[in-house]
């Protein structure tokens, strides 16, 4: 029986919802290393749809996050709500303002944010049983309200964003495109993608590393 | 001075637009070879827009090509109708239904299809000055319209999709998923992609030949 990833999504495209790129570098590596996954995300409304083109909200236009992260996965998607914790080993989550906008409220709130509770009930049982955890991108700024406190993470050298996740009572650490920062203690494993990541081949290089060092994580 | 490939895309998803993973992997390949990219996409309304997770037909709704396309590229897209053959030294194209639906009418019209106008007049000046093409996935269906009768493409093993290429008076040739077929004479490479692939890395293993090829035939 091979090693099972959920991947947890905030819809499609990196304005609104979740990183394309990061998304299919991470399905990508984990299915190169021969451990399977399958892709979840909140059957809810997005914050806003964002014209991808212009840079602006689109005002008429509501999306269902679920539904359009299914573009991602080529249609193979549940809803966060069927998540059990103990049919994974590991899960990852993806960047992109989805992790800011669908999945919590960092985006208007800073470090007043709230995380949508679907996905803080979806990741207890992983911290609970000790399973390694992967966040990329912005979706690190949510550990602190997600898994707890004084647990270091990355986002790459931002210091709005790493100020933030200081005054909710996290670690940042700097950290360069191509690398990852592990938290041995809580099994958290973090990269900057495309916080830093000027070309999609840097991003690769970061997002298979904190695949690969999941996988090292899930045999202990 | 790098060498530069346009990218042509047809929406965002399979089932509308253009193929997310094989999009995003032609990217990567690209980049790491140290090849710049364009994405460019047509100004054009979509045939329809799936809901990706039901796959049915969302009634209401109305997507604009360019636009979602533009959620592939992260914002950095142009109109298909900016698109100069002189600037660049290849052409690819993913594949996803939306080949079949929004950059021609395949999927309605089988042998019978049109290729979209605007598509066709981007490719002449890459067909007249010898520049390579690629096309992956479903994308090859549109060969004997788009560059002409008697060019060697391959879509994988499908029996059907081979007998519309037959039958436009193009040449199909059955290929795996993880191999490429290349027509010296015209300078066209095609792979089966998701056409065939059950598994993303399968993809992979023919997307980065396809783009290995183009590299070395832009050297030719």
């Amino acid at each position: 029986m091979s090693k099972q990833v959920a991947v947890i999504l905030s819809g499609c495209g990196v304005f609104d919802g979740s990183e394309i790129y990061e998304t299919t570098l991470t399905l990508l590596r984990l299915d190169q290393l021969g451990i399977g996954y399958r892709c979840f995300a909140p059957d809810i409304a997005q914050h806003h749809v964002i014209d991808h083109r212009s840079g602006e909200v689109a005002p008429d236009e509501t999306r269902n996050v679920l539904v359009e992260s299914a573009r991602l996965a080529r249609g193979e998607i549940s809803p966060l709500s069927d998540l059990e914790a103990d049919e994974f080993d590991a899960v990852i989550l993806p960047g992109g303002f989805g992790a800011a906008k669908n999945l919590s409220t960092f985006a208007e709130a800073g470090s007043d944010m709230v995380v949508l509770g679907e996905l803080i009930e979806a990741l207890e049982g992983f911290r609970e049983s000790r399973k390694p955890i992967g966040l990329m991108c912005i979706s690190p700024v949510m550990v602190p309200r997600l898994l707890g406190q004084g647990i270091a993470v990355t986002v790459g050298h931002d210091p709005g964003v790493s100020g933030v996740i200081s005054a909710m009572g996290g670690l940042h650490r700097g950290c360069g495109v191509e690398d990852i920062v592990v938290d041995f203690e809580n099994r958290v494993v973090t990269t900057p993608a495309y916080m830093l990541a000027t070309r999609i081949s840097e991003a690769a290089t970061g997002i298979f590393k904190l695949v690969d060092r999941l996988d090292e994580m899930m045999d202990l």
